[in-house]
């Protein structure tokens, strides 16, 4: 249960968000549990009705507030345990919102506060309430790039999430599919990611012939037939950071009649193209709306832009979904140590889908791909 | 994967939601994924950063808007497929809440909007930008009595998850402590959870020796030891209805000179008294305080009530915390239906604590308990 982060970069972090906060002119961070605050502080706990929330003025000394149940275990987390902020505990019939203005620095209830992203409307009305002259927006607005670009610590744990990822992939592409209802692979899928190391196995997509062209199709009782496609999406949370890929394969059950149809092969020629221009289109500069364009020209080329129904990508982290998305109209330029999926996709709807989706990281030379295995259509026999 | 409760429920619910909209004078809920929406309409998905909102009108027809690559898995929700609502979906480079104001009655937006209690602040900030002359507060305004009172399908569900967690409860006492890693203790707690048909095993708190006295300690590498307490807290979810007990034990090792101590064993008979007098207190009608008060009575009478750090309980269901809660200040009445744990604890700091909790249910004549297992103070060897 160590930290993987070495605890000198949460004061770092910390430093970058005041100076961020200052940057845009707004007075703190009230960051509550969730990835926000693990990125501040290292401190991981379970979204409740208790307020806990880590207070960040611009300029002041940062106070953690947690239920008083739960001190020790905040205490122990990296920021607190190397001294970078102050614990305070609320009492069970406190308002805790009295005790964030009390951590607030003269006058910034009346300036803005940041709320992090995951607050629970719970939360976020009581301080609304609690702080009527101020205006509010999300922390993200401070920490968008600062998380967005990953130091080496959280690219090698992206690395190593996205390797136990791809041997799952393999796994279970090399496994018995015919016969088999896709809630069942769904669950195999999910214990071999906590076999590879996983603390969390989150998703696992297994979209049989018709479900295939349902983009977070999840699994059903379907039973996988032969002669027909399969998209699986997986992925989870591994040391904190998550992995997710999806490959498209086509079950034949070993007979050659029920090989791909010729349009299913076209239509898979065209998306693996798609992937590829956008995987090679990564260079720092180029604005996230050109990865998009870059896989979404290739597919509308062939016909198929109206069954790309999704952006192409996300970028990814302690969220599974995270800055930078790839996008239309997100004209933010790639910097160095960005990860992000490139995962576009083309959907007959009612008949098949595929997609393929890695992870990538922005490198100096381009596109630094977490996962690396075949991307190529599986042919499977599944029995 | 079928859902447990009745399909024309969810039609009573939305129903009674309606219902007390008008009452409280509010046009329309805006309910995102969790526990308000699955209780709502039988969907559960992930919140993400895509918004998922039902809109249900005070007067007009409900609408679930998704995400258009989520449109099949939410059309499959009880529900969706009873007729129930509508499903709308919005495009990768739409603005959701553009739609959200489209699927709102004439006139709603500078009403009363009340908004789903874990709705993330992403979403929230949004939605006030777009309706600035709404006045926004919880669903819980409207959903509170009717959530917090199960029907009979739930209180069943409850009951099956309470009578799983007991098993594991007793075969985790019964079994190995001495030696042992609290954390290797959780993991077999959870792994015994799933194998007793949860879905999910969200926590399972191992506090041994003075971790005892930390309420909300999870599990850490401290080895249990002999001649020490140990508090085993555990649950997670079974067919979406959760479970939550404890039960504290005595590790002697079997070492008679290890025996709990004179005064633990004093401690304890106190906090057994305290659990066993709240218990008894369930009637409809008593206000929530007044059971928190039965317990707390009795341990601040023996001298520890400044040890005794937290309310007595919570309501449980969907959430494993959600109304009513058992705490000081809260003048609620009890009613049939009501589903709550009774947890008092003490915490000797730095030494060590015990805590015994119940999930019970409010019957015509008491307290009925969903878990059934001894109260007693476990006194095991641990080898």
């Amino acid at each position: 249960m160590s930290d993987p982060i070495p605890a000198a970069r949460y004061g770092e972090r910390l430093s970058a968000a005041r100076t961020a906060l200052r940057g845009r002119g707004a007075g703190a961070l009230l960051v509550g549990v969730g990835p926000q605050l693990r990125w501040l502080t290292g401190y991981a706990a379970t979204p409740l009705e208790r307020l806990t929330v880590l207070i960040l003025p611009a300029d002041g000394a940062a106070t953690l507030l947690v239920p008083r149940l739960e001190r020790d275990p905040a205490g122990r987390a990296p920021a607190s345990a190397a001294g970078l902020l102050t614990i305070e505990t609320w009492g069970e019939t406190d308002d805790p919102t009295l005790a964030v203005a009390g951590a607030l620095p003269r006058g910034a209830d009346r300036g803005r506060l940041l709320l992090s992203d995951h607050l629970w409307a719970l939360h976020v009305l009581r301080l609304q309430a609690r702080f009527p002259s101020a205006t509010f927006g999300l922390a993200t607005e401070a920490l968008r790039e600062l998380r967005a670009v990953k130091d080496a610590e959280e690219i090698a744990l992206l690395r190593a999430a996205g390797a136990a990822a791809d041997r799952v992939m393999d796994a279970i592409t090399a496994g018995r599919l015919v016969g088999r209802p896709e809630a069942e692979v769904a669950h195999e899928i999910r214990e071999r990611l906590i076999d590879e190391g996983h603390d969390e196995a989150d998703f696992a997509i297994v979209g049989s012939g018709p479900n295939s062209s349902s983009p977070h199709h999840e699994a059903s009782d379907r039973v996988i037939g032969s002669g027909e496609a399969l998209v699986l999406d997986l992925g989870g949370v591994r040391a904190g950071y998550c992995s997710d890929t999806t490959r498209t394969a086509w079950v034949t059950g070993g007979d050659p009649a029920l090989a791909p149809t010729p349009e299913f092969r076209a239509l898979y020629e065209v998306l693996q193209r798609a992937q590829a221009a956008a995987i090679a289109a990564v260079r720092p500069g180029v604005p996230c709306e050109g990865i998009d364009a870059a896989a979404r020209t290739i597919i509308s080329d062939a016909g198929w832009g109206a069954q790309f129904i999704h952006r192409t990508g996300h970028g990814i982290g302690l969220e599974v979904h995270e800055e930078p998305y790839i996008v239309a109209g997100n004209a933010e330029p790639l910097r160095v140590g960005h990860a992000f999926s490139i995962e576009p996709g083309i959907y007959l709807e009612g008949r098949y889908g595929a997609r393929i989706e890695d992870i990538v990281v922005c490198a100096a030379d381009g596109a630094d791909a977490l996962n690396r295995t075949s991307r190529d259509l599986r042919v499977v026999r599944g029995t």
